[in-house]
C-alpha cells in the first residue's frame, strides 16, 4: 500500500480545512440547568400523584445523559428504566414518544428503530424539551396506567419551567 | 448563569419541606421473610415436578431482587431467567404477567412495555405477592410447557403460605 | 432418583415452618420517602457547589435502587456512575465508602470486595442513611477532587433531613 | 420477627430430607465428549460448504455452554452468534428451533419466549443432541440462507456421530 | 472413557489434513484502508446535511468492527449506534439492511433474525462495500426521516471510493 | 485456497475418530439434586444467623449454574453476587476461593485470574462440592464481615448434606 | 405517610426557584464541529503512523459522546476501546489520562476511580480539547507502544485545530 | 456557524484524497483457514490432556473474533473465558500474553492496560500466529494450573500447523 501520496493529500485537506473553519468562533448550544430539570421533574411526579399514580420521573440533556432522576413513593424498580428511556428517546429523536409509537404504526418497514439501542423506548410519556425550535434534551414518566397519562405528567413537568425556557 | 437567588430559593424551599415532612416517623412496608419465600419456591417446584414439569422459581421483593431462586432438577438454563423475569415483573408492575399479556393483546400502542428493560416478561407463570391491598413481591416459574402450568405452580407456592401473608 | 419419599419429607417440612412463622404479622421495614431523599440530594448538591465543585448526587434506597439521581451542571459524565455506585455501596454494605477503602487497606485478602460487581465502588463519598441502627438507604457525591470532599457534602445531605430520620 | 421456632423447624426439616434422600448415590447424567462434538462441529460445516454456504457452528452441553464453536472460511461474524444461541435454545428447550418457531406462530401469547434472555433464538437451525429420550446437549448453524439449510447441516452434524450416542 | 484411541486418531487426522493443505500459501483478503473509509464517511455525512438531516455515520470492515464512525454536528446520541448496527449488519451480512428488512417481510419465520444480537439492525440505511464479488465491509447511517434517506447518503460514501474499490 | 484434498481428509478424520470411540457408553457426571442443594443453602443461612450475620448463599453445579440462590433477612443486594460469584468460582476452578486468594498472593505473575470474567471472584467464603475427588458443584456466601466467616457457613451447609455425597 | 403538606411546600419550592431563575436567558455552552474534530483526528493518525505506530484515534464531545473514531491501518480490535475510553476519561474528567495516572499514584485511597465504570481507562494517551478554560472534548489514542507516544499523537492533533478553538 | 466553505473544502479534500489512492488496488491480508485453527486448538487440547490438565482453547483470527473454541472434557465453564480472552489479547496486542504481563510488571503506569475492555487478559497462556512478521491471529488456552503450562499447550497448537504458516 502506498502511503505518502495519502499523507500528503492528508495534509493538503487539512490546510484548506483550516483556512474554512477558521473564521470565526465555535458554536454554542443552550443548556438546560439542574435548577429547573429538578423543578421539572418534582412537578411531573406530584401531578402524577395527584391522580394516585407512582411513578419515575427522568430529564435527559441533549446527550441523553441523565439530569434529574426520581423514583416517586412507591413506584416499582422498571419505572426507573422506563421514564429514563422515555427521556432519551425524545431528546435524541427530537419528538415525543407518542408520535414515535404513531409513526411507527403507520411504517412497518421502520420497525428496526425499536431496536437500534436498549435505550430507545417507543411508549407514550416522553416529551422533548424545547427552547424555540430547538431541542435541549427530554423528560419522561414511567408508571401511570397507560402512555398518555404517563404524557401528561411529562407536561406538567415542562409546563412547570416553561417560560423560563428561553 | 446567575447563582446566588436559586441557592437562596433552594435553602428556602429545603426549610419548608422539612417543615412540612417534620410531623411524624417515616413509613414503613412489610416485607416478605425468606423462609416464607423458600417455602413457597419449594412448593412451587413441588406442584410442577408432580405433573411432570421441569421448572426453576424465583421469589422476589418488591425491588425486584431475588429472595429464593430455584432450579429444579433436569430444568433447562433457560428457565432461571424466565422465572426471574416474571418474578420481577410481577413485583414490579404488581399484576400477574398472564394479566400483563392479556393487556398487551389489547393495546397495541403499549407494546413497548415488553422492551423498557431486559427483566420485563410478558410471558404467564408469574403472579404478584401481596398483603391485603400491598404488593410485597412476586413469584415466577419458568419451564412448564405453557404459561398457565407455570402459572398454576406459581399460585401453588402462594396457597402454601397465603394464611401468613398478614 | 428415588423422588418420593423427597415430597413427603418437603410437605412436612412445609408444614413444620408453617406452624413456626405462623405466630404473627410479616416484619416491616422503614422506607426513607421521595420528599426527603430529594431534599438531602439538594443540598449535598448546593455544598459542593458552594466550593466550587461540580458534582452529581443519588439517593439509594435499601435494595440500592435509585431514590434521587441529580447532575450537578457542568460535572462530567462519568459522576453519574461514581455517585450511584457509592449510594450503593453504603447502602448494601452498611457503611461509609471511606470505610471500606480503610478496611480494604488494611485487609489485602478482602481485595475481592472491589470487584463482587459493578456497582461497588470502594471511593470515598457514599455514606450510608440511617434510622437509629437500621441502614435505610445511601447517598453517594461523586466528582469533587477528593473523597473527603464528596464525603462532606453527602453529610450535607444527611444534615439537612437528620431530625426526621426516625 | 420470631426467628427461634423457625431456626428449630429448619433443623427438622433438614432431618427429614436428609433421611429421605439417603438411601442411595447420586443420580447421573450422560456427557458428550469433546472428541465427538467436535466431529459433529466439523461435519455440519463441510456439510453446508459442499452447497456453497458459508456458515459458523456450535455445540452446546446441556447447561448451554460451548463444547465447540467453528467460524467457518468467510462466515460473518454474525454467525458466531446465530449458531451458538440456536445450539443454547435447542439445549436448553429439548427441541429444535424450528419446532419453537413454529410453536410461537401458533401461541401468539408465548411470544415472551423470544425474549426470557438474550441467548434464546427462535430461528430454524438448531436441533438438540439426545441419547435416547434424554436431551444431552444442542447443535446450532447459522449463515446459510435459510432455517432449513442451517437445520440440514446441523442434522448432518448429528448424523455422523448418532451411532455413538449411546 | 477410553481415551488413548481417540488421541490416535486425532493424530492421523491431524497428519492427513497437514498434507491436504500443505501445497500452498494461505489464502488472503482485501482490506479497505482508513483513508478510503474516511473519504466515503465524510461524503455520506455531507449528502445528508446537503439535505438537512443531522446523521451519524459508521463504515465497519469485513469483521464488523469500526473503522470510522463519525456524529454529525447535531445528530442525536441514538445515531451513534443505528449507523454502527447499520454498517455491522450489511458487513456481516453481506447485503444491504433494506434488502434484510424486505426479506423479514415475506418470510415471518425468519423474525429471529432481528434477535440474533444486539448489533444486527433490520433498518434502512447500510451497504456493502463490495469489490468485485466480495464484501469487504459495510456502511451505515442513521438519523434522516427514513432509511431510504439514510441509504442514499450511505451511497453516496461509497460512490466517492467506487472506481478504487478494485 | 484448494478445498477438496481437505474434505477428503476430514471424512478420513472423521472415519477415524467414529472407530476410536464407537467402543461404549458415553461417559456420565454425579449431579447434585434441588432437595440437597437446598438443604445445604438453608443450613448456611441458618449457621449464618445464628451468628447474628445477614448473608446470601448459591449453590452451583458444576456449569457455575445456580441450583438454589437465598437472600437472607436484611442481607444486602451485593451479597447476592458475592454468593453466586464465590459459588461459580468455586465449582469451576475445583478450589475454594480462600486457596485461590492465597494463590493469588503468592503469585503476583497470575493476578490476570481476577479479570478472566465478571463471575470469578477471589474473596474467602467459596468451597467446591465433592464426591470423592470429584467436584460436582460449588456453595458460596456472601455477607458476613469477613471471607472466613463466610466460609464457615458455606461448610456448615456442606456438613449437612456431606453423608449423602457419594 | 401525610402528604398534603409536602405537597403544598413543594408547590411554594418551585414558585421560589421559578422566581429565582426567571431573570435571563438559558445558559449555553462551546461545542466543537464535526469537521474540527475529524481533522485533529487525522491530524493524530497521521502523527503515529509517521512513527509506524498503528492506532485507533476517537474525539469526544463533552458528554463522553463520540464526535470521530477511527482505526488506522493494521490497528488491533482493542485500539477502539483504549482510544475512546482515553478520550471519554479526559472530556468528563477534565484533565489527561497521563495526569490521572499519576494522580493515582500518589493517592493510593484514590484507587476506586479505575472502577467507577467501564469507560474510565487510568492509562496516557488521553487530553482534554479546551476553549480558554472550558473542557468542550476529549481526544484519545491506543495503540503506540507507550502512553506518552499515544499522548504525543492526540497532542498534535489538537494542535492541528488549536487557533480555531475559540 | 458558516458551513459551506467547510463543505467546499471537503469536496477539494476528498478530491486529493482520490488522487492519491487512485494508483493501485486495495491491499490484501492473509487469512488463516478453519483446517488449520481446528488442527491447531485439536493438538493444544491433547498436549494439555496428555499432562492430565483439563483445558479449553480458542483461535482467533487478527480482529479477535473467534474462529476455534473448544472445551476440553471436565473443564471448567471459566476456561471457555480465559482462553478466548487470551487468544483476542494475542491477536490484538500482537505479543504473548505472558510478555504482556511481564511488560505490566516492569512499568507500573501502564497497568491500564487491564482494563482497556473486558476481553484483555493479562495472563500467560496465549500466542499470536504469525506468517513471517504479520500477525494473522491468536490462540490461546486456559485451565492448566499456571500460565506456563497453558502457553506450552498453545505452543503445541501452533507447532503443529507452523511450516504451513506462509
Amino acid at each position: 500500500m502506498i502511503k505518502h501520496p495519502i499523507l500528503i493529500s492528508l495534509g493538503l485537506c487539512a490546510l484548506l480545512l483550516s483556512t474554512a473553519a477558521m473564521a470565526g468562533e465555535l458554536p454554542s448550544e443552550k443548556v438546560l440547568p439542574l435548577s429547573l430539570a429538578n423543578e421539572a421533574a418534582l412537578a411531573a411526579v406530584a401531578a402524577c400523584e395527584a391522580n394516585g399514580h407512582k411513578v419515575s420521573v427522568a430529564v435527559a440533556d441533549r446527550s441523553g445523559l441523565i439530569r434529574v432522576h426520581l423514583r416517586g413513593d412507591g413506584a416499582g424498580p422498571h419505572t426507573l428504566d422506563s421514564s429514563s428511556h422515555k427521556a432519551y428517546t425524545s431528546a435524541s429523536m427530537r419528538r415525543s414518544t407518542t408520535a414515535l409509537v404513531e409513526m411507527l404504526a403507520k411504517n412497518p418497514g421502520s420497525e428496526g428503530i425499536k431496536y437500534m439501542n436498549d435505550k430507545i423506548l417507543a411508549l407514550g410519556g416522553g416529551l422533548p424539551i424545547t427552547v424555540g425550535e430547538e431541542v435541549i434534551g427530554g423528560i419522561g414518566v414511567g408508571g401511570a396506567p397507560g402512555g398518555h397519562l404517563d404524557e401528561a405528567c411529562s407536561q406538567a413537568g415542562i409546563d412547570k419551567i416553561k417560560d423560563r425556557l428561553k
